[in-house]
């Protein structure tokens, strides 16, 4: 579909999902800055007739001191219009009782109180950073292949992403490196998973092709959302390279150069 | 071919070709202790008309202080007679003409002295172990990824071995996570390296079909010795295990208890 046709095949859709990082915002020193024209845009879809829901692989920072610093930028967001790793991954380990052993950022730990964390029969990892350490890595590693099935579960897959003093091995990177060690397969929780992106079309009551997933990250984000049957729309912000527009595999519904655009152009086809 | 046939179809062979822990030591506290039998072998290997040398992925130490501990050991082994992945490295190195960022073991890196190391134009790993910290390694993939066409070396690709304290995360498994995070496939440096195997026939003078390979490892040692050409026979010592003798890929040319066990039905098929 040509980039310019998308807005009117999204007259019929009755809720939009907004990627965070690169999207309503840039990550960097303190809580980072807001991209132009995003604060504004999400007014705009919250008094729209669509309903809206946000969905973020962030997790460095607990759900709700992640939100609080969205508000803080000045984006009007609630926690529970937000689907990120590790609330999923809590259900999923109640729903199976699962007790982790967890290679996560501090600041994620919050998240996991409450679970059974004694004699693990499970790993969960995040991305953990310098707790990535040979120690931390190899005692989740004895953890798993010390079970009669190792289990693990990856919170993203991501190879890297970009801070202000350089590029950043992500999750995804010790995901490999344990499959490899144990010859497992993780489970990923967070996009492009099917199971959460359903997470959030059920929480809106809504079948997939009702819905617009809107991010930056062509893979994870507009591939993903396609997957499951839903349009993505690429925004020219965040992560976004030239090369995607000419991915072998993947190709976006459209591609705007920023929310703001994106937001426009859906609302104008819907008449608002 | 039967385990009891292997040394009838050894009678025309020229060289013989031995792993090292596992088969001549067990590792563990200091220097380790000699696998009852193992000395004696390598003397009566050493008195017959068979030429001898010995193959190891050991990277945790320099050539010259690997080859002191067995001589402490008390076995008959010089340097020259020892091939182990960091001289084969340095020599690709070399021939290249690359300049390496190296991810090592402290004790490794007299091997890569006189090396140029500035403005790196690849990255060599070897088992690391306490030094894969998560600075490490993000420094090694920045380097990595700031390269026209990522070069990664690795020094073996074991996935954990075994030491007194339990299991250890082994040098393939960060292998796997800069691969993933770069996008490349690294080129392995040691055992079963065809071109590792192959520099030790050529020091021998000696083709494929006219050396045998003993080791403890069914895929590293028995595989890829059998894959160049070569015998392939594993001892009950060191990492094997009894499913290695039911392996859905692998099936070694024979299975002795001990190495003092496989030359004694080697040389007595020999006449010797």
């Amino acid at each position: 579909m040509a980039a310019a046709g998308w807005p009117v095949c999204a007259q019929s859709l009755k809720g939009v999902i907004l990627d965070m990082c690169g999207v309503l915002y840039d990550s960097g020193d303190g809580d980072g800055v807001a991209i132009p024209g995003s604060i504004e845009a999400v007014q705009r879809l919250k008094r729209s007739d669509l309903q809206l829901r946000f969905c973020t692989n962030e997790t460095q920072a607990s759900r709700d001191r992640f939100v609080a610093k969205l508000q803080r930028l000045g984006f009007d967001i609630s926690v529970k219009e937000v689907f990120s790793p590790a609330p999923a991954a809590v259900s999923v380990l109640k729903e199976r009782g699962l007790r982790p052993h967890l290679l996560v950022y501090d600041g994620l730990l919050p998240e996991f109180e409450g679970l059974d964390q004694t004699n693990p029969n499970c790993v969960v990892i995040g991305d953990a950073a310098e707790k990535f350490s040979y120690e931390n890595l190899n005692d989740a590693f004895r953890v798993l292949i010390g079970l009669d099935k190792p289990l693990l579960f990856s919170l993203g897959q991501g190879r890297y992403y970009k801070e202000t003093d350089g590029l950043k091995l992500d999750v995804g990177v010790y995901m490999k490196a344990l499959e490899y060690a144990c010859d497992v397969k993780a489970q990923v929780i967070g996009k492009p998973s099917p199971t959460f992106f359903q997470s959030v079309l059920n929480d809106m009551g809504i079948q997939p092709h009702e819905a617009l997933m809107i991010g930056d990250d062509l893979v994870n984000d507009v591939g993903g959302a396609q997957s499951c049957g839903m349009m993505g729309v690429q925004v020219r912000t965040g992560k976004y390279r030239a090369s995607d527009e000419r991915h072998s595999s993947v190709r976006a519904d459209g591609t705007e150069d920023n929310l703001s655009r994106a937001v426009d152009l859906l609302l104008h086809h819907r008449g608002q």
